[in-house]
């Protein structure tokens, strides 16, 4: 499958056929940017191109190539970040206003800086949820970031732009965030892998920051080699975020004995529809997961998520909320400035909740690998909706797409989200969660997933009858 | 040096005549019991007197030693703890009316447990300020507690009962809690020695919370010696309490090289009168520290530790608070009402201003292995006293008592309090602060000043003066 003519689609294939000459760097810069200069005016992934450094990077990958010299693991595949990542000589926007006039960035972020490292290339930075806090990517400043696979249809969110430019077939990597489920949400709206790893595994060292307590960095792609070998270029200690300091190398490829697997049932029930439920069944057939288990009290983990959540946003752009009040964007600003206000005794709670629960819900990984969950209670919404309708309750859509991913990142632990088909045929992904620095585990589930033939990245559109149609609705 | 007529003060000193046979443990405790009886009318400092189980467990040791039994290194050593620690068969009050119906603790607190362990025995339960929140022990429903060396004046809080017992040399080693500043508070208004040792470092099962983030076990006694031997009799993993889950014994008396030590100056000067300043300087002087050096921003670091307090009690009480308002104590329900409603967004920040300074002021401790700051702003006000003035400046008495010790406990980091001689006769104590998990630094500081004579843990009073002067007063 290629999406630029002639070109792989995926990284570790670009990576191989670059090594063995098949292209030139600069030719598949070349075709990359072409395809998003032709096509991103209808997806809305990119809020900037780095052309001038994507090329200056090929020519000279290309020139070390005809040294002979060895190539990194990499090389030669383009990648995008969120535009929360710090990418030398551009402004950090984090999706708002606020930041438009900042200084450009003086150094790479951390994970940007590892993947240049292994060889791959950036091509750009991508939309998002101002300050990363939405699920849906309707950013007011910088447009909606539309589905690839429905123009009509949301990107989710907060790394919708991660997920939809991976989708696109623009890139087969690019860099995310997740602090209640923004990696999770758009993966399985836009059908891409992600990767949300443990609470403190990554560095966040060079991000807009969000949530300390929540904020996870993550990774999308089109298949599992692809997610493990982008995951393991970004692990392990950076000396420059005190989270991660010393964190050791563990690879996401582990030879893993037999997986003991169950389903997440109750709360992730009764918040998943038809074609929800149906993908974490798919899934736990597949995986041999016999019983259905209870994360208890779900629901109030969700809340302290949010409580916390809140008042951390609030609390961190106060200063911008008091002063730049009509910047903001519409969609979050009036719930940050609720959340700064809320009793102190709430959020007190919410940490307690939180504390409480992480350990009753560890207690289920003495008898569990992995547990399932779908990542969205449905496949993607229309942009603009308001509402949706799950087991007939009415819920906003903006802050309960993330019903089902909160509970599992308020707690750190990792998570990967694998893609399937619904019957109606968009994706929707499940959660594949493991115990707290078992990365290796949820990547093992994926594996059989997709061995399987269950896991479903829907090839890249070809736009052109996307393309009529945004025209004919225009 | 005797209180108990015949009898050793201090408590090596009894375990080792006890094992000589000098005397049996009857007689020790008998002794013991008829000096609270007699004098602690005065005092206050016990609310609960463990009569029945002092002479019982007297007995069961006596019977161990006739039999020739090998003897634990506290044998026969009277103690008394704070009554927020769990004693079996006895109602845990913490300070408060609220709690006094609840049932009999079914067993003890793990630090009781251990002391019983050791061979101590324990004859009651100690006054304190409702619920640990409080400076003063000005407790509305047991009274307050006195200072023994002039009973006018307040013993400090909120383990006031717990200095004033080893002060008043009714037992020679107590156990305190402190959350921000309740060991060396009240130490340092007495004149004993205390220890508040790292964050995590002993065991909180089986005792009544207050601060999550803050709450750290402590104990008293009257020299290093025995304030060593209680720590170490106290300290080592807990399987009961998650914080010290793991943490592995670490003696005290560790031989240690020169120490490099410093002086706070700054805030801790500005807020320290004449007394305060002259024991701070008296002790860097004997300690070779050449050097005043600065905590920066302490002030912040006080009102993170004083906003996270109030909200965090709030929050823990909210049920009583509305239910049973006219039960709790006058002196603090309001305060904790406050807290509970305080804007989220400034418990944020007070934790992430705390995170901030920790780092900060660990910078300190890569050039010296102690810091030396008084512990209280003055030596003990009047009971009742509503103002102190400090520099020309009038602050409230009952919070302001903590205003040097806020800014150490908040950043977990241990602190053995050393008492020292005022010009007008009344004790004054140091703190003696060192890097996390060195308590042994701040103990082998600590050794020196009493091996220097400045140590000064006043005599015991007769009372007998004291007495007559209350029936005067009467």
């Amino acid at each position: 499958m290629t999406t630029q003519r002639g070109f792989p689609a995926d990284a570790l294939a670009i990576a191989r056929a670059y090594a063995d000459g098949s292209f030139s760097a600069r030719e598949l810069i070349d075709a990359t940017l072409a395809r998003i200069d032709a096509y991103d005016v209808h997806v809305n992934a990119f809020t900037t191109i780095t052309r001038k450094r994507a090329l200056a990077a090929a020519a000279a990958l290309d020139a070390r190539r005809a040294r002979g010299d060895a190539l990194p693991p990499l090389a030669g595949v383009p990648f995008a970040a969120k535009n929360l990542f710090d990418l030398e000589g551009v402004t950090t926007l984090a999706g708002s206003r606020v930041l438009a006039d900042a200084a450009p960035a003086a150094r790479d972020a951390t994970l940007v800086k590892r993947l240049v490292d292994h060889g791959a290339i950036v091509v750009g930075a991508l939309n998002m949820d101002e300050f990363a806090y939405g699920f849906t990517t309707e950013n007011h400043h910088a447009g909606p970031c539309r589905n690839p696979h429905d123009l009509t249809r949301s990107a989710g969110g907060s790394s919708g732009g991660s997920a939809a430019a991976v989708a696109a077939g623009f890139v087969p990597l690019t860099l995310g965030t997740d602090t209640n489920g923004s990696v999770r949400v758009p993966a399985s709206l836009c059908g891409v892998f992600g990767v949300k790893p443990t609470f403190g595994r990554l560095s966040r060292h060079g991000t807009y920051p969000f949530v300390a307590d929540l904020d996870h960095m993550g990774a999308f792609a089109r298949n599992v080699d692809d997610l493990a070998a982008i995951y393991d270029a970004l692990q392990g200690a950076d000396p420059l975020d005190p989270a991660c300091a010393q964190r050791p190398f563990e690879s996401a490829n582990v030879e893993s004995r037999a997986l003991r697997v169950a389903r997440l049932g109750g709360y992730f029930d009764a918040h998943a529809n038809d074609d929800a439920r149906a993908a974490s069944h798919a899934a736990a057939d597949a995986l041999g997961a016999a019983r259905s288990v209870e994360y208890p009290d779900a629901d109030a983990a969700r809340g302290a998520a949010f409580l916390i959540t809140a008042a951390e946003g609030g609390q961190l752009h106060m200063e911008n909320l008091r002063s730049r009040y009509d910047e903001r964007e519409p969609l979050s600003r009036d719930r940050l400035i609720a959340g700064a206000l809320l009793p102190a005794a709430w959020i007190v709670q919410a940490q307690r909740v939180r504390a409480a629960l992480r350990s009753r819900v560890l207690a289920l990984f003495e008898h569990y690998d992995v547990l399932i969950a779908p990542a969205t209670p449905m496949v993607a919404p229309k942009v603009g909706d308001e509402f949706m309708e799950i087991n007939g309750e009415r819920l906003a859509v903006r802050p309960n797409l993330g019903l089902l991913t909160q509970p599992v990142s308020c707690l750190g632990l990792p998570v990967v989200a694998v893609p399937m088909r619904t019957s109606g045929g968009l994706p929707i992904a499940v959660q594949l969660i493991a115990p707290p620095w078992r990365e290796d585990l949820a990547f093992a589930a994926a594996r059989r997933l997709e061995a399987a033939q269950l896991a479903y990245c829907p090839p890249p559109p070809s736009f052109d009858e996307c393309a009529l149609a945004m025209g004919a609705n225009a």
